[in-house]
């Protein structure tokens, strides 16, 4: 995707040296420091960090200060947790991950288990390290996104494990949680870290919800449309294990108009900000026309 | 345990209370809450709780405050999600907890995995959430003591998923982790809430680690000496996994003497403190003394 990369370029270094530095602590036996690493620093669209950047930028943070950075990393921690947790056997059981072996192939389950409960609470950890007094808040948005009202319950819901309604309502339901959370929290800090007024966070807020929205719809067509080698993924698996998506609910063509609206939705979002957002309305347009 | 129970007695109740309030955070599926409630408030000791009053009592601090009860509380959620994942027929593979069937047993291995996920996230969220200007510093010495050179790094040890070396030495890199870094925590976070010095919180820690180290030591020989209805978990068990354990390693009466000296050390630790620590001390000694 050449057009996020140049949107993202400006601090993409950056963040994959800051990734390197913090992902595992001083002291981490070798074997789990060399999981960590595989399910982080193994590509990856980096999508999440560059909410915080774009998003710090856009209300004028200072991008090279620790609460952006650090912010940044531990989005992208916490993103890199959940994949390894829910490619598991128990939970989605695959097997391929941007294009590689998923962690409990390569490395076994208890190893995959353990590597994601220690990218999770890493990202605390960068958090909490940094000298910030907004270093609570900052924990405080991503622990919520992340937890039991957020990703996990997001997990939960589309394992089938808890009551969800039926429908384009309950796939919403999922994937405002599953998805757009962690995105809004990565919006959301990078406003905090530029003091951002409380119209202006609210303004990320909705924009990165329906971006996440989009986001997600984008991911089920690909799923249905895309190769093996585009995705770095098995495409239609989740077709072929019957999970609910907009794709199976409602058709390919409803799902791009629904991805669409959306899309529109996340760029109105931006109008209190003015011409200062235009990177982020950019990138809402380039994730709609994502091929992989 | 009589003594013990009448030691912590003081905050035993609001301990409880808090678990019961912030265990969960509101709008989390009643089916996931169910289970992380399970996982938490189904008794224990409360011991890391415990520590964090009592050290910040030891140290003068407030234990009415915010920060001194929800330490308790987090350092509590990540005792509860270690015993959860710790559980895991991926790791110890055990079906028996505090007298009931482990949360994969009864609530299947996805639903355990993401329950734990849920306790953890949940940990910093309840430090994060709080209006202190210590929270980034707590949070920092709960996310270090949980992570990859920490619980997780002794349950990396422990499953035989790195490289540590043999006999005793091995046994307590892997204590040191995977029982004392949390104690260590909890005793840290309460020697911060009470606005320690440096010289009070080197006090607490090395207590703690000592305790941590004793405390594995009496678990494993109980293991082999107690009952399933003392223990609530299945006897014998590290045992029949062919798991290093002191007992196995250098025999029970060699096992008992190095507990009595690393309680001792505990209680040595402490002499810089004075008579205020007394409490601290006789935790060492009840738990040196515990049958279950």
């Amino acid at each position: 995707m050449v057009g996020l990369d140049s949107l993202l370029s400006a601090w993409a270094e950056r963040v994959e040296a800051d990734l390197a530095q913090w992902t595992v602590e001083p002291d981490t036996p070798v074997e789990l420091a060399e999981v960590m690493r595989y399910c982080v620093l193994g590509g990856g669209k980096r999508l999440r960090p560059g909410l915080v950047y774009l998003t710090a930028e856009t209300l004028g943070g200072d991008l090279s200060a620790e609460p952006v950075r650090r912010s940044a990393v531990a989005v992208e921690l916490v993103h890199g947790y959940s994949l390894v947790h829910d490619d598991l056997p128990s939970m989605d059981d695959d097997t391929l991950r941007r294009g590689h072996p998923t962690a409990h192939v390569k490395f076994g389950e208890a190893m995959a288990v353990l590597a994601g409960d220690a990218l999770l609470t890493r990202a605390f950890a960068v958090l909490g390290e940094m000298d910030s007094p907004a270093a609570g808040r900052l924990v405080a948005e991503l622990a919520r996104a992340a937890g039991c009202a957020g990703m996990v319950a997001g997990q939960v819901a589309d394992m089938m494990l808890c009551d969800v309604p039926r429908g384009c309502e309950g796939l919403r339901y999922i994937h405002l949680r599953k998805t757009a959370a962690l995105m809004r929290a990565a919006a959301r800090m990078g406003a905090i870290c530029a003091d951002g007024e409380p119209a202006q966070l609210q303004a990320v807020d909705r924009y990165a919800e329906n971006l996440g929205l989009a986001f997600q719809l984008i991911d089920d067509l690909l799923d249905v449309t895309g190769s093996a080698e585009d995705l770095g993924k098995t495409p239609g698996k989740d077709q072929a294990a019957g999970k609910r998506t907009h794709v199976a609910e409602i058709g390919r063509d409803r799902t791009r108009r629904l991805g669409a609206e959306l899309t529109r939705k996340a760029i109105e979002s931006l109008l209190p900000l003015g011409q200062r957002a235009s990177p982020l309305a950019r990138l809402a347009e380039l994730l709609a026309e994502r091929t992989r």
